[in-house]
């Protein structure tokens, strides 16, 4: 939500944490991914998991509602202080999205992000590229998804 | 579900088709991805997207449960002609993940897959690993989403 000046290669934001249940894991997979080890704990038992596991896309979706709301946060935060809040387009792309762990029933995930790059933007003088390191780390510290992705920050006026 | 030593590069899977209705655009986007675009037809006619439109982690969710049900009906009938079925892992990683158009209300969209790259695994000898392009394509024939995915395919037990 800051602009892209006020950006540092560096910065650092965590968001909420989530724990997840295997009632909102099975919902998840019943209309996403139906696989075995996600919608039914004997199954899995029986899978390589060992366990009943969340989707890969639900853990990224989580994710996804934690920075909306951070967003919606910081803005609100932003306004009652009287400071300009920039524009922050909707996400060009990801690379890297790799799931190293299994996430079980009962798991706490905290996501954490970090600025890892930014450039000015050719195309579209107006904004700028920030490049934003996301994982998932969970309650015994091991990473379990992570990510970078590429968003375009709205640049301070000329002059302001 | 194929071997290995039976995939080629080049080789192509087209997955289902799936039309994006409001009402499951709007329940993902309030369990998963609460933005205004993503949520109620009269903020988003006043977006930069012009219409509600689904959230691209629905529009790759969507894209699992295609790939899971396409698996699932291979190996039946791969089990149904006595041919044996290769295990596939799950997916290692995911690059290049990108939304090109936003996803529309009623706009269909065709999944389709293509093995870009393969090699075997000096780690586990058992196993190879094969490089996927996935595509959606919308009903214009405008790419919607893409995305490369690679994935451990079992290989042929020695001498089979």
């Amino acid at each position: 939500m800051k602009f892209f000046e006020d950006t540092q290669v560096g910065d650092t934001f965590e968001l909420s944490r989530h724990t997840f249940a295997a009632e909102e894991i099975k919902a998840f997979a019943q209309r996403f991914d139906p696989q075995p080890f996600h919608l039914d704990e004997e199954a899995a038992a029986q899978s390589h998991f060992g366990a009943l596991c969340a989707s890969g896309w639900h853990t990224a979706s989580i994710w996804m509602r934690m920075l909306v709301e951070a967003k919606r946060r910081a803005s609100e935060e932003m306004t009652a202080r009287g400071e300009p809040v920039a524009m922050m387009g909707p996400a060009l792309g990801f690379r890297d999205l790799k799931w190293m762990k299994p996430v079980y029933v009962g798991d706490t995930i905290a996501y954490r992000s970090e600025v890892v790059d930014k450039r000015t933007s050719n195309s579209r003088p107006t904004l700028g590229l920030v490049m934003i390191e996301t994982t998932g780390v969970n309650q015994n510290g091991e990473k379990v998804i992570s990510f970078v992705s590429t968003t375009f920050v709205q640049r301070k006026a000329a002059g302001a």
